[in-house]
């Protein structure tokens, strides 16, 4: 039965996230589906990273195991075929039996979108979070550093969040200022607890907006004490934009 | 009675297009509906370019009069307030009060997005038109070259469509690859027919597909025969860039 690494983009918008949920849409139920009508029977799919509501993927990747002989190149034409616009299978190619998309990921970069302009382009209203006034990016871009390194993220972990240790490594943690009004996040990790990336923006954010140190943020981190963290950043600016395995 | 030039942005996408019409959400209505609140009775706007169900604006130009002493900060921020998201007040000011947003207007700049790649990135779906295959954009670059100039545009113009004269002027008209996937085709010229704009790059994706070639363009721009051109490129591409006035 031939395994399958598939490269997902997804407008997240309208999807109660990656996860099959009990109602609403999800990503994984709407590539499982189509999967299934080219597979003819049920499909197992596992995601890299199980994304929230409304937030996006430039580059998801999920496994599957297909029992049925099919080529890569119809399977990226099939499933695009039956997929609502707003999902699309970048790429298909045939992996080892052994390969699991999340137990083999290695690292996985999230890049989280700020509009720090007075006025909010109509046209990012779903991609980023609306944050006008001045902000100290400097501040930001230096408390975003101390959160490299191996830490325990217990205080950057939503309530909910069950993983068994909250141990990661984050390799980089980088703020900057794109084109124009967009300021960006970008973080690389070995793992992330739930709500994690989006915690560490709203904590940053408060230190942008000068109500906090850089140096609160590193004790934030060392008091692993989620009621001390910013609020979590809302869900539309945040975007998986790459999962890297081992050779 | 004080005038006011505006600037406008808008996703298009949910919208029956700028003007107003006997059902369905128009851009016109929303910024009419916003600004009478503030005014505190009915506001009429005239826009520059009455764009199509599905056509966006990056800085659509409008005017009104209002009755009533505010400042163009207070109606940037109050109409920002009561608009829906998908639309913004990028800018307001004080204008003379012979200023009419169409009839004044010299010149307007519009951008078609096209995406030539086999898979359609999920966030263009309603920004772009998936032309996948080959293109010659050579050979579409040397076609939309020979519309530049004045001409009778009568050959691309959408039936329905009733201007006085159809002659107009295209100041720059000019295809290039952007970044990726993403091929854009700019038109700028001292106004435009009903459709012009679709007629013309539906004609252009014909020649880059090797069905006509740039030579047949110029042929149809002759004969002035809207059953001659290519199809009209659907509404999701176009965006209406810039509209320039006399100073």
């Amino acid at each position: 039965m031939p395994t399958f690494k598939l490269t997902v983009a997804y407008d997240g918008t309208g999807f109660v996230g990656w996860q099959r949920q009990a109602s609403g849409a999800s990503v994984q139920q709407a590539l499982e589906h189509a999967l299934a009508e080219l597979a003819g029977g049920p499909v197992a799919v596992a995601g890299a990273g199980r994304t929230d509501a409304g937030v996006h993927a430039l580059a998801q990747v999920a496994s599957c195991a297909i029992d049925r002989p099919v080529d890569a190149a119809t399977i990226v034409r099939a499933v695009n075929a039956r997929l609502p616009a707003a999902i699309r299978l970048l790429a298909a190619e045939e992996a080892p039996p052994t390969f699991h998309a999340r137990f083999g990921a290695r690292a996985k970069t999230y890049q989280y979108r700020l509009w720090n302009g007075e006025v909010l382009d109509p046209f990012e209203r779903s991609y980023a979070w609306h944050v006008p006034g001045a902000l100290d990016l400097a501040a930001m871009a230096e408390a975003a550093r101390c959160l490299e390194g191996r830490h325990d993220f217990a205080a950057f972990q939503a309530a909910g969040g069950a993983a068994h240790s909250t141990e990661r490594e984050v390799m980089r943690s980088e703020v900057a200022r794109a084109a124009g009004s967009l300021v960006t996040y970008e973080v690389c990790g070995n793992g992330f607890l739930r709500h994690m990336v989006r915690a560490m923006v709203g904590s940053l954010v408060e230190i942008g907006r000068g109500r906090r140190s850089p140096a609160w943020l590193a004790d934030v981190l060392a008091a692993r004490d989620r009621t001390r963290a910013g609020p979590t950043a809302p869900a539309q600016g945040l975007f998986l934009v790459r999962v890297e395995y081992g050779d």
